[in-house]
């Protein structure tokens, strides 16, 4: 199989939605909706790196796109179209096909295809860069948290992290347990519908990909502002699963807080919008739980159940320290 | 050096041109002109593959963005800007130094900033996604040439594919030519200027990657039609260097039609076009040389100095065959 049958079998599609012209000239055109601003994001996944070389090909081709939407999410951008880089040690039918049918079953839920991309021999590399749009004065960006904002969570965190320690052998579960907590790892839920709700509504918004405290502090750093956090919320609130809930305290609280790979959004928001917030969740039918507000003051405060200075540290994932 | 030192130390840069909001948030964040098409290509470079681990970083710098700049050119599009992902197997500031030195200066040069992207430890990949912009009607495509066209290259061809010889041992040269045609190989010239100023003149064009013969069949495939090329171009016309008219001939033509890596644009006009073609060639300071012309006849026929068909077979490169 040669590079060019390689794209047509499996990447090649009929030009759809903004994308005017597809795989297969030198280079895509793209027609956004007038007057919005593009959006763009890439990120690159290395085997050993992103994901175990066990992993399913179709749950990666679906986790490759998954956390370049979740950039456009965080950004409240709507997704249009992406490209896709691929190094490949071998043309190998037996992991395109299940690849290709993972990549391009998220992409059909989102209604974002396919433009083009490039393909060459090469240690295991996936490229993924996205483009979306949004209204040129409603993106949601890391700098925009003010003092006496909320912070919130959407969806759930600290699983993935649980699954990796499971991998890594310093963890078991029972089975259901596990096929629940690595499916959060190996096919997390970009959360577009309501990084797009959130439009006008949140202040600031990043996603979650290196560990919840690790991100919230880009947050605080390009906002000037520091934050509280209620940790609480890791054991009683829908923000964490139940399986995680029942490990230790540390631990649990580590997974959750600094876990990484969760791509939910955290996000501030004014108090005075509280029941937009909840509307947004609904409409985009993603739960959202408020965790701690946005102080003046800078630095991070994470209290313990009863409301004390908790002292444990987090790190986050920094891919060269 | 962490991930988010290295980035802001060799990669940020204040946001300009097009770019409204550049790295350092989830996405970065683009206003293309009203009324414009996104032009998007991507393009991924491997350690091995596309480059020698011996390269001059400053060099690879240029070149990873050179051959995107050049899928633009061959749409005709106007560069906005670029994402660059890096993977890289350690965070080494002498490497990095003149990498982004290298790579900013052609940035520069076209006037496309760096508007994000990606760093992870891996084995060294460079993937590089650009975007520019075309009005609607006048992107240049593969699938445009007809019979009658005339057919053109730019610039010159077949010095990359020499140095490359050298390289590898089969071929020497003089010091002198060796430079000359190694920059070739190592910096190639993105024909960005040339590809605008052929915007409603040119019907077809592509951009010499895999090698002459191989890409324009790529526009003969595309436009279903063929084409004959005469060859005596290549050793009686500017478009191959005096240091490749002193092969032995079968040589000199091998490396000008399959070489690959010359990133010059090969595209098709109307004969009642060719003045225009030529002040196109002015106005972007970029020579051009007439080679053949499109056939309805499909297929691709090469003819010898005397006019006589030819039979030697050229390959082009392919990353899986």
């Amino acid at each position: 199989m040669g590079e060019f049958d390689l794209i047509n079998r499996y990447f090649k599609r009929p030009p759809t939605g903004a994308v005017v012209l597809g795989v297969g000239d030198d280079c895509a055109l793209l027609q956004p909706s007038p007057g919005m601003r593009l959006a763009i994001s890439s990120d690159m996944l290395v085997e050993g790196r992103h994901f175990l070389s066990t992993v399913d090909p179709f749950k990666l081709g679906h986790k490759a796109l998954a956390v370049n939407l979740s950039d456009l999410a965080a950004c409240g951008a709507k997704p249009l179209a992406f490209t896709l880089a691929l190094a490949l040690p071998r043309a190998d039918a037996a992991w395109l096909e299940p690849f290709s049918r993972g990549l391009l079953a998220l992409a059909d839920a989102h209604a974002c295809p396919l433009a083009g991309g490039d393909t060459t021999r090469g240690p295991l590399n996936i490229c993924i860069t996205v483009f979306g749009e949004v209204p040129p004065d409603q993106p949601l960006l890391r700098h925009r948290a003010q003092p006496g904002d909320d912070l919130y969570v959407s969806g759930q965190v600290g699983d993935a992290r649980l699954a990796l320690e499971v991998f890594r052998g310093t963890r078991s579960l029972a089975a259901d347990a596990f096929t629940a907590v690595r499916a959060r790892m190996e096919q997390p839920t970009p959360r577009v519908a309501l990084g797009m709700a959130l439009r006008g509504i949140a202040h600031a918004a990043i996603d979650v990909s290196d560990g919840l405290l690790g991100d919230l502090h880009h947050i605080l750093n390009a906002s000037n502002c520091g934050a509280t956090v209620d940790t609480v919320f890791v054991f009683s609130s829908d923000a964490t699963s139940a399986t995680l809930k029942q490990l230790p305290p540390a631990l649990a609280l580590d997974c959750a807080l600094a876990g990484g790979d969760d791509y939910e959004l955290v996000f501030t928001a004014p108090a005075a919008a509280r029941s937009a917030v909840q509307a947004a969740a609904r409409s985009s039918q993603t739960p959202v739980t408020r965790i701690g507000q946005i102080d003046a003051e800078p630095g991070l405060r994470l209290l313990d159940a009863a409301g004390r200075p908790l002292t444990q540290r987090f790190g986050a994932f920094d891919h060269f320290a």
